[in-house]
């Protein structure tokens, strides 16, 4: 069976190809040609690009006849770009999609100054939208994200953090710009005000559980898939929910246990073994997916006041494909 | 003798306090409260301010009386600190106008989502000034800083990089942000586009000249006027004029004894005592005075076709000032 992600690319592909080309245009610069190195590693590694596709969608599914999507969708990519270079400074990660991670090639200093080149230019981009509307959208959406990601740094090793802790971060680092994306694609329309806030509940939502299942994945995946080892978020002591849920519904001496695990200077496939039973014992894993469900149930509830149509319906399908992803 | 500086901001004292007033109010966040300390930290850490005031400075040249210029000017200081933010990463410094840096105090992952955040809050403001003209100049002088810097990198340690390599790292990474901090002063007013392209020469050239000087004075400030220690950009083998410039009229010997220096793992006292001997041999520092006063010069010139008036020979007072300051 097809993915509705699949129809919906298949349904867009003159508009993804122009977006492509709007992408792959901005980064090349004569004086600064390693801007292009760097960001075409990152930005052409197989991401499944699915903000920009859901702008594309968006503008679609009001039936929007004119080119800014394009540009729209352009500076959304670029925007979740600079703050992947950005991640994976602060993160000091050496793999991304499989591939070595940019800093680790190309030095944090790079990895930092094209990161806020991306940024600058995807405000370029909006500015070809002629729309103060978008920009106000975006810029926000910007904030929120530096803001979800300074919370996160804030709760790092923090084995009791709570779960509204830990929405408010996901909320911030990844909602916000699926958020944004839908918001600023019916934007562009002629869409009505409560159908664009429709739009930014749905994206927040998928964007919600967007996370969640990523969260999941790193306990599951296995390397190929995902394009990092399982387990990724363990080793790095990221607190995600699976860990808070765990910890939480821990008996005294499991929660000993996992603090002790923690306080390591460094965590080993053992460690990780044993913290999987625990997740295993306590259901961390399901609670996790049932949680991902109620969010992906409410970006489908946020379609309601839309007219039934072919795309609608795939972005029902798209929501509900975000939740089974097993990759 | 008051400076035409102090001058201004006497004149202009309603402002400023307005201005610093959106730059103090737009970094409170309730959840995120380190957001606060750490841009406070580096902003009222006894900056000049001066990009922000050239901002106000030109909207009142052409007698503009809304209140969007306090926004701009805002906007146009969270830029530069935000540049200030990374820069300091990138740089690994460990000291800025005498404090210690952002970076060394809260740690590099902050240094760089605060910068990330306050870049955002830059756009969030400049969408209050409502005018789509202001968000391009803006964004475009944001993505020339980024490529400058991008240079910068290039260039570092190549002692033989060329005055116009130079040239260009700073006429990126400083002159941008004042050419459009008076670009978009002029263009909130109703002022003509000629006008307007002169106020952007204008911020051009003194900032290129700003930036001479400061790479001037890093060869003779002392610590405390600086903030910072004297050979600084020395001893992080930074390629500023006063190298480039020593460095192609050294004589062979010479050369060979910077490029000796150079490949040092750490520089110390006595590197630096020998390179200034060098330094006052070639004449690099007056070389490079003079070529500030070239610039200097270019800025007072652009003003030619603007009427005169107290503010326009305020702001020629401002550009020699700046040549001649010694801190």
């Amino acid at each position: 069976m097809t993915s509705s992600i699949s129809k919906l690319s298949d349904l867009l592909s003159e508009k993804v190809r122009k977006t492509n080309k709007v992408i792959e245009k901005n980064l090349s610069s004569k004086e600064t040609p390693i801007i292009g190195d760097i960001a075409s590693h990152l930005i052409n590694s197989g991401g499944k690009r699915v903000r920009p596709l859901l702008t594309l969608v968006v503008s679609k599914l009001f039936d929007y006849r004119g080119e800014k999507d394009t540009f729209l969708a352009a500076a959304i990519e670029y925007i979740h770009s600079a703050t992947l270079l950005h991640d994976d400074v602060i993160d000091r990660s050496e793999k991304r999609r499989g591939l070595k991670t940019a800093n680790l090639i190309w030095t944090n200093k790079y990895s930092v100054l094209v990161g806020d080149f991306l940024f600058s230019r995807a405000f370029q981009l909006m500015v070809k939208t002629q729309s103060l509307k978008i920009m106000k959208t975006l810029s926000e959406a910007s904030a929120i994200i530096s803001q979800g990601e300074i919370l996160q740094v804030g709760i790092e090793k923090k084995l009791d953090a709570s779960q509204e802790d830990y929405l408010k971060v996901i909320q911030g680092k990844t909602s916000a710009l699926f958020s944004a994306a839908c918001q600023a694609g019916a934007e562009i329309t002629e869409a009505s005000d409560p159908h664009i806030q429709a739009l930014r509940v749905y994206g927040e939502c998928i964007g919600t559980s967007f996370q969640l299942i990523d969260d999941l994945l790193d306990y599951m995946g296995n390397e190929n898939e995902m394009g990092k080892d399982k387990g990724n978020d363990f080793f790095e002591k990221k607190v995600t929910l699976p860990i808070i849920h765990a910890y939480e519904k821990s008996s005294l001496l499991e929660k000993k246990l996992i603090k002790e695990t923690f306080q390591k200077p460094s965590l080993n496939q053992t460690d990780l073994n044993n913290f999987l039973e625990i997740l295993e014992n306590r259901k961390s894993l399901l609670f996790t997916k049932n949680q991902a469900s109620i969010w992906t149930e409410r970006s489908i509830n946020a379609l309601q006041i839309i007219e039934n149509s072919e795309i609608k319906t795939l972005m029902i399908g798209l929501a509900e494909e975000i939740l089974d992803r097993v990759s």
